[in-house]
């Protein structure tokens, strides 16, 4: 039975709160309610993390290291800006799946660069809640060698 | 019930017998067979498309127009280079997913930059032929208001 | 009796339909009307060629020479990245005029380049199906020696 | 019946002397003959101003407010420098319209960039005295409403 | 005895007509035929392909693949702008050699960049037609184990 | 009466004792004094918090939140490379005022850049501990409608 | 009793009437109105100078040589142009304030250079009219020594 | 007798478990054992910090200030993205040594910046933990004026 | 006998009073002192015109069309600036040497950047006056054809 | 009869000892063989140079001058940095021809550039050994007038 | 026993005479003096060589082949410019260490780029003499499989 | 009674032969005897010295260290790519004139870039033979203390 770790960066403590026209209006509670029923109906346990410290998230992937068997990782703005979780994530073996509720590619220049993607199997952006579903679903086909 | 047309740009025909170390064994056939069945399970049509040429693909996009609900677009190398499908999905009424078989934010510099990301809803990529499973999951659900 | 060809490229066939926000209600047949309206007025014959494939645009611009006396070519979405039609304006010996419906210059950074410029006598932009009945008098007017 | 002011700037006054093989042997004075006759046929009046000053062009701009229906604007040099004078049109109420008499696609690298296009209607360029003259007809016709 | 593939891209149909000054007064007939002269000298079949789409050059690659031992590329301009054409070469088992009439890197910057060379054996460019005979006795050589 | 909490960024705890020839002699209590009886003055309640920790400065915006009406931020170095703290403010309804000790835009290039700037009403940088009081007095004239 | 110049670049004559939803409806004559009475309740006597004319902008500067006590400029568009402007600040022994109306930091690229913060004491920008009784007690401060 | 304190950043406390074809297999334990042995042999107390927390690191920089009387700074991979941390050490009076353990200018573009570098006496890399036995002896040196 | 004019852009009336430093104490006065001695020397006449305003030393090289043999062209801050002085130059058939007093090439990146360079014959700078006096000489041995 | 002379540059020497992945096995003498053969059979002197200094080989070039009636060039990494050799080849009146063993295109970006190939007929790389013996032929040729 | 090379580039000679302030008043003499004491300390042979050419250094690690066991590298200005110097490094089989005197990476930007990195094992910068002195020591170290 | 020496680089050594268009017919020996006539008649001894190696233009600068009071320094094409020569230069205490032929501010981009301006009083260039002759009146100058 495989076991995720859903870790969300900075400021996502506040969605549902935070301009809802580019995030919506869905909390990150809402969220882990409907990845607890995705991970549940696809036979895996899930955990979730969050934190506005980069150094918490660094923390946090490390700690997966031998606990969990996949990482999916929305790591905020730090996605744009973090080498540390970058390598946080090449020094642990745990795959990890890149998550975004916006599609980080029509907005902003600075938002398109992530050094999270060097070292993810994937991304998926652009979905809103979705976007953590469909990488629960990806990542179990992943750990089954369905993908 | 919704319809859903797969778009798949240049040198995917080759799937499985080009470079199989990005792009993994599959044939574009076996995709469309999974295509198919994932559709089937979630209550959709489906159709296929493959073209190397550039104007079919903008053609195909037109064609959308009226007659299905969704796009599941993966322009290939046409990504990075193709203003013209670009403005092709702007100019059509039809939500479209982009998707990609590896992480294309992981690849050579001029891979990262997509000029289907700005007018997609979302982007599904590195996972294999799993990217066009859970695009049509994620267009099923964004039709439905799911997402 | 001067005669002109007019070539629009991709997704220019969906005029009147797409985003007429930035390119306005008319469709393409509408601009031809009023094409043959004003090449009438000014004594000239004039035909059209649309397509969306950029090789079809080259087979067109070649065709064009000892047939025509003037092209006034929309080159849509190849304007900014075809360095092939660029090439094919320089290979026949057809002199040229490059329109477009909206103001290219107050767009996106990408829109703002353009290959046809530079083998083109002069740019028309911005002001919709005019700019065509601009380019048609600038080129007779040219032509005629007159510019 | 409309009222157009074209405004001339740097450099615009030694039309004529100045570089013959770019900018051609009409002086401004041929220019405005032809501006004047080319108004008159179109039903509108038509005033001049060229300074080598972009403070006066700046007035210049000014003072057309609820004075003039129409700019047609060849700032020179100034067009590819002037953030001031691209405010000063964003300034007042009055539509414009780009014109320069070579084709500055074609030339020097920095003469590419325009920052009067950001708030013109169009541009007309390339098709010497008669990038004037369309650019009248061009204005005339957007004052009606015609484009 | 090894059986070659000339693939010729957009606008060299209308070599000797074209830019004679860049390009010089061959037509592509006339390479052609040195070209099949050459290949008899050295004991190869020679088979020739010229289209001014993209699509259809990709098609041509894919199509060589089993039929030839080797392929010689002129892409013309899409040589700077098509990263399909660049992955169809790299999909098929086939070797290529780039070759250019005249020398791309002595001209504008926009032809000093190649997507073909990166996945070419090499590049012959600067020697018109002559260009071309080289390219085949470097096939050839490189067919033989000799290079 | 207005609320306002002034967040100090990383090394603003050494100030009085780091590179006085830049940031001065007065320390980050003398500042908060003079803060105080500005504020005092103005009729304005007034807090305080500095952290070194991207996390904490974060988690002190959120916290801002329905408890003050206005932010004076001075996020030291983050300034130039957080776009968490950015998107944090831009998270809650609280409006902020970015300020800096030295004149940012005369000195190193990446100095130059401020994330701060896209989410505040506007900057107060160059003269030390009076930027402090002169935002208190821009964030009362602000709340008070007088901005 | 210090003596203070204020001095206005190009289009801010216009003010209250050029685009109201970035610079407000406050008049520049309002501004002064305003800017007169902070300056008698500081104690210091204010002149005004304002002109669409980089060269007497400059002028102007030269002129507060030994005149006025401090400069407080809003060098309108040529702030991100006038290398020369910012010259004639070095060249005379008068500190100076740099003002926008608006947060230029927030805006087009082009607006977020500043030549004239090279050779200021500081930036204020973003607080509309209060942009100019902020700078007018920052120049005050500065001159009593207190900043 | 001299006092240092080696500070070590993200992901450093992983080391030997981390991608050991870079970073090889040696531990932090290790490299602390071999430092203290080092430092005894030269006469030297020597202390030891690490943290995933960027904060912290700065923390740490302060804390150095009055205690310490060098610093041998591997910031990680904040070396490339910390102006923080930069500030840090040029906010404190303690000479500062930057190592890596890998060579950093013989890796990815991103790791060959460092905002250390402008702050530290010199820098030592690429020698694994043999860059914190020199950076020692290098510290002693220049502590003794030796260097 | 030959006729030069020298040009003195911006703040250059305010030489030896401006960051004596950089320009030296030596005043516009002084060196049009040297410049008649060195003209009376060589058997020229010589003129001098200074001005802050860009569109003023436009009207000056316009004026010295058929009045002057050669023209001394000291832009100050309009050198890196301005296209409009540049195409006045070019506008008129008296050849041009650019002088400065520093040596503009070892200061800030965007004093290294010169329009006046493209149309002027050559460049002397760094010699304070004396760049002036070996223009004068430069110019007449120009003139007689000795260069 | 023509006079060769084949000029080789730095590093050149250890040809077979040095990265026999990227450079192949053979020695610089087993090219001289192979050349002198093919020289020889295309009824051509030929004769070697090879330098690891930069002057020796400006200094061969200039001496090939009325000696020989073509050079071919592999200026080895001289290519990337030497505007000194690219001026001495147009400084004589020796034709060139580009060779390079490795194919440069798809290497490392600064291999990319090449000042040779300015002043060049024109390129042939990729093809190890066989890389001089086509630039023999493609120069003979040349001097024949067939190219 | 080990046997050493230290090579050092241009200028490198007038050490002690040159900008004592920036690389103090050691003679390159001095330096080789404690070099000698510290290999001979270590129990290692080692020799020197110094050249303003780049071709004799290049010569220099060529002769080092199958001589010298390491090579300690101080290519001076070279160090920014020299692709030759690189390709004679991995030319030969000996390993490299890069020293420089001063920090490079805190000076100009373009001495902060290093050719020489790529293909050495480690750099050392920033100490003085004390630079070769530590590189002597990691190269033993290295040599005897200590790091 | 001063003592000057002047330096030529790469391929001057042929000029009069070399693209005489760009640099005139004068030999390098008619330049050296204008310059002997110059220097007698303001009194001063001068040297030459031409090299094609920059190993040895290097040694020369280094040379001129207590012989020379002043270096006329024409680097040739390495004024574009030597650090080394600057570094020589700024290693002795002689002061540097650079000169160059042709005005290099108007040809290519790469020859606009100068190591050499960096370390020179300051440049002549565009005036051919007359270059070196005013550079010798302005060292003469400089040395007397005239400018």
């Amino acid at each position: 039975m495989a076991s995720l770790l859903v870790i969300n960066g900075p400021n996502l403590n506040l969605l549902g709160q935070r301009q809802p026209d580019v995030y919506g209006a869905t909390t990150l509670e809402d969220i882990q309610t409907l990845c607890v029923a995705k991970a549940e109906k696809l036979g895996a346990n899930i955990s979730f993390f969050q934190s506005n410290h980069e150094g918490q998230l660094i923390d946090a992937v490390h700690g997966a290291k031998g606990k969990f068997d996949g990482l999916i990782m929305n790591a905020g703005a730090y996605t744009h800006t973090s080498v540390a979780i970058m390598d946080a994530i090449s020094s642990v073996d745990v795959p990890a799946i890149e998550v975004h509720l916006s599609n980080i590619h029509a907005r902003e220049a600075f938002r398109r660069q992530s050094y999270i993607s060097a070292v993810a199997i994937g991304q998926i952006c652009g979905f809103g809640a979705d976007s953590y579903l469909l990488a629960i679903e990806a990542m179990i086909n992943h750990l089954s060698g369905l993908s």
